[in-house]
């Protein structure tokens, strides 16, 4: 199978990109991922190492973090992320991976291969370990910042697809984040989301408070892009920060290399997993018509080849079909007025 | 002073809220403590104990954590958390504190006493420690959960003032909790309010992500109520989770004793304090006539006492004057169709 990797997106771009490109080629020999970016850049940066699964395709312009994600993906016909969704259109590719502007590839992919009919917001679905053991995925983790109902439901079954299918769920749960357990708590979002799901045939088990996000209660959690994007990296720090205060007093203690050594490495080490999505190989850009995966901005080569292996399983299980039919199914349960209408595409992708 | 305590609110009660009165009693005894709630029960809990200081008000009903906010304060009369505000607003108290139905309280609040002139929506002010080992206000930590952007502008006005007054803090930071450092991210909501805060004479810092909540580069941080309750209770269940995870490292290494005495115990039980606002004293409900300390439900006898704390601090700066002549000093730069309006009151209040 072949991937294309936007190798000028993300903090650490082009470097993290090549190196994380080599080591997935390097160790996948039966298949191929191409370098989508500025050829002169990432010869460069690869030095003259090369291996007969890594190719090169060149892209003269690069969305920037700041840049407005759907303006600037309309105006830079020529960038990486745009290139590569074009691969992937043109079938010369079966996934694509990036770990830029998470805005601008949502945009890409909806410009270029657009939306899985009946879909109206694609979701990125953020998967995160819940302290029991097992693994939770939160939908959507920033892709759709303003949401209406419908685009919740469809999160749930778009989640719900997922975990079925690449995560091996048999029958995962479905639960709204909330401001509280009972229905009559939340925004008039979730409240009518949760009047909706309620007459699904998923496996929907009401409101989730942000306390139990971790507990592992709920297999798929949906929410808005917006709140889910601010409560990933709100855990995320407060996982950092707690790991820096464990850190300072050990070096504090001076007992550094022993008790490190006995008990608290592992345990930082599984710290960073908890949260930070990126260590799990990038997040599913679910709903478009196509396998796209977001790395996390400040991906280590380590992560953007666990990226590139998410990418292949997705494109495995032909997502997409599965989607389809599942919301094929749903049509009995979906409210006729709420059946997913027609609609201009990305408008109100934020930057 | 006097303070009024809801007796009958809060998972633990009636017992934590009596056991919390007569610890703060029995050490501030130039102060009072007004129990209000069903007089047998309480006299039960307290078991024959009595203090000078401690006092009792008969109240027949409760508002259950389970009752919508605003429809069982309008209903139920004689309930607890509304008679602490009826003591307020005939001056027999200074103060009232709750650990119950937090959007009881508020609705509660502005049925009796009202809102300070010019604030449409109350809020609720979570103080968190920064991980550098400042502090910093999160404003709206659950009291409005549907907000428009000139709500968002009161809160940073009200944070500020709290910040300034309570917290003494010279010039506070003011930040916009959102999904990216850009001014082109957030939503409809957020961008609003940025551009109305820009033009305002408070020190305003822009956007500020999620992983940088407890980094300190911001002192009060407003976000809409309930995003703010699910980003303060995910945090809250990250860290839980992670002490959790690091006990049962050390038990399973056996090493229990040695090495919790040497190193882990002080850092577990700062863990707790990271995120957990109830060890903070409670979270003021500003922008209401008087002064409202809001408890978290789960409170310790201990909390309940340091919330009875942070009511004679606030009662004692005036918090309110203050703020009206802060609101009156904004009207310079608050735009004239921006001007808060007359609004029906708390109708919008979640249960």
């Amino acid at each position: 199978m072949k991937i294309a990797l936007d190798a000028m997106g993300g903090d650490l771009a082009p470097a993290a990109l090549c190196e994380g490109a080599l080591q997935f080629a390097g160790e996948s020999v039966d298949h191929e991922v191409v370098l989508v970016g500025d050829e002169r850049r990432i010869r460069e940066t690869l030095g003259g190492r090369t291996l007969t699964n890594l190719h090169l395709h060149h892209a003269s312009e690069v969305v920037e973090m700041t840049d407005h994600a759907v303006e600037s993906v309309r105006k830079k016909k020529d960038s990486s992320i745009r290139k590569c969704f074009e691969l992937l259109k043109r079938g010369d590719v079966a996934a694509v991976v990036s770990a830029g502007n998470s805005g601008a590839a949502m945009a890409a992919a909806l410009f270029v291969v657009g939306r899985v009919k009946g879909i109206e917001r694609p979701a990125i679905a953020a998967l995160f370990p819940s302290l029991g053991g097992g693994r939770s995925l939160l939908v959507d983790a920033g892709a759709s910042v303003e949401c209406r109902p419908i685009h919740l439901v469809h999160f749930a079954i778009m989640g719900e697809t997922y975990a079925r299918r690449a995560l091996d769920v048999s029958s995962p749960r479905i639960a709204i984040l909330s401001n509280g357990e009972e229905e009559s708590k939340g925004t008039k979002l979730t409240r009518d989301a949760l009047a909706l799901l309620k007459k699904s045939d998923l496996h929907f088990v009401g409101y989730i408070e942000g306390k139990d996000l971790f507990s592992g209660f709920a297999d798929v959690v949906v929410t808005d892009g917006f709140t889910g994007n601010v409560v990933l990296k709100a855990s995320e720090g407060t996982a950092m920060g707690i790991a820096a205060l464990i850190r300072s007093a050990i070096e504090r203690s001076g007992l550094s290399e022993r008790l490190g050594a006995l008990l608290l490495k592992p345990t930082l080490a599984g710290l960073r997993k908890v949260v930070d999505y990126s260590e799990y190989g990038g997040a599913p850009l679910l709903g478009i018509n196509g396998i796209g995966i977001i790395a996390h901005g400040r991906s280590t080569p380590k992560a953007i080849k666990n990226a590139l292996r998410t990418a292949l399983s997705a494109a495995d299980v032909h997502l997409s079909d599965e989607l389809r039919q599942r919301l094929e199914e749903a049509q009995r349960w979906l409210p006729q007025r709420q059946r997913p209408e027609k609609e201009a595409a990305p408008s109100t992708v934020s930057g």
